[in-house]
């Protein structure tokens, strides 16, 4: 199977009716009044609170808008505004600001200068600012995560992973600038670069060391149970890029599921449900 | 079936020799130095943490302990500290209280009369905390839900439900206490009734309306297929608190899993791969 732009061509409109119904659908049985998302500006958090205003109608939608000053971009902020006005969507800015620097002040082993862990407190603390207003307003929180960083584990566990649901999980990043094209996102918003907001500067596609283009083939064909020989192959590119993203896509399982325990059983009622294959070699 | 005490009763070194196995395999496997793990004072924080130090060594456990000024409770402290003495784990103390005085302050609609959310914001913080110290040390978070918890989805979602691993999930409250007893908790810890701490004077048995025995013989029956009517029988309960656990663990059911959302497939490699069931009719 030839690897290229083609095979991750979607059908917008018939996408579009796929996950506004699964939307309307989900908030409805479960008795919510609408949905709380994170705004960023960025590419998918503006597609998925654009398709929850299509499903549920932009008043049972509020958009919270989440800046600290070291990443702090005020096009950013536009772009949110933007998105928001332009599908009738409500929202909120909360400066996380004073609630980091509460954090640095207690974490007896701050590090100003280990961005990773210090990105990870700002991802989750959204989500906990996200959930307060779920919480308070019986509404769910929606996800903004793509397959392509839910694949690679580009995201923060507990973190923007965490959510009621997940709107765009099943398409892939290039997908999802398809089908904000499709439904009226901003330009401006669906060709800027992907930065997740951790630290300054931060690009996505410089971090993964790859473009989302490739990357997507890459995935394709590894969904798809293509051997990274044929991927290399297929979609022109090194093997050793292949097998790079094979390696982060089983490594980052973990993020992908909820905790892991051992599961035990006893004689209970006559028989024997112990398990002696997982137990090592006596 | 008869639903009595019996059918809880575990043998206790096989349980622990296998929970000590797991997370000993997992934590190597992952590449960690060890665990980190909050420390309530309770007992399945104390369970937890313990085994965690069977299975690795003190050393390799980190306890950390997070009071609040609004729970606030120095017998808690005092156990949280015993444990940790007995099984050799060193411990850090940090107060929570100026990080959710900053959320509070933060949050336009923060409401201090509305202690399920203001509670479930102390559970994220700690989870926050504590995969602050996992990233910045290499290591795991452990986990202290237990299977009665889990299953009538009596925790925080994101919050302390979330961990690397949960060496406990398979166990119900009243067999956790069984094994704790054998592994030398504490007994002042193996016998205070269950708290907790999301505001001043939880108690877990108040709050469900039903007492942990009673609970897991409900619980046990329904995992082993008996229906409300056999289990109110032979447990000898009535009918309508059967269903109304029934209720409880459908109902939360979306605190077990991931974040939902819907599978599209495209026209892709010459098959159709769309599905047309997950539509309503049109």
């Amino acid at each position: 199977m030839p690897l290229t732009a083609d095979v991750l061509k979607i059908d917008a409109e018939d996408v579009e009716r796929r996950i506004t119904w699964f939307i309307r659908d989900y908030v409805e049985k479960s008795g919510a009044e609408g949905v709380v998302i994170g705004l960023s500006g960025g590419l998918d958090s503006s597609t998925a609170a654009a398709l929850s205003a299509l499903a549920l109608g932009g008043g049972r939608v509020l958009g919270l808008i989440m800046p600290e000053s070291e990443t702090y971009n005020p096009r950013d902020i536009e772009h949110a505004h933007l998105v928001a006005e332009r599908f009738g969507i409500p929202v909120k800015e909360i400066d996380l600001t004073p609630i980091l620097e509460a954090f640095w002040n207690a974490l007896p082993i701050y590090d100003p200068e280990d961005r990773v862990s210090n990105g990870n407190v700002k991802a989750r603390v959204r989500m906990v600012c996200l959930y307060y207003h779920a919480n308070r307003m019986n509404r769910l929180v929606c996800g903004t995560s793509d397959k392509s960083e839910v694949m690679v584990g580009y995201f923060t566990k507990w973190g923007d992973g965490a959510s009621d649901i997940a709107p765009l999980i099943d398409l892939y990043k290039t997908q999802v600038r398809q089908l904000a094209r499709h439904i009226g996102v901003p330009a401006e918003i669906v060709e800027k670069p992907s930065a997740p907001n951790l630290w300054p500067g931060q690009l996505a596609e410089d971090e993964l060391g790859i473009s989302y283009e490739t990357l997507d083939l890459i995935l394709y064909g590894l969904e798809h149970f293509m051997t990274p020989r044929e991927i290399a192959r297929e979609a022109n590119v090194p093997l050793e890029l292949v097998e790079k993203v094979l390696r982060r896509w089983r490594a980052n399982e973990h993020k992908r599921r909820p905790p892991l325990g051992v599961k035990l059983e006893y004689r209970t009622t006559g028989m024997d449900f112990r398990l002696p294959h997982l137990l090592p070699q006596q």
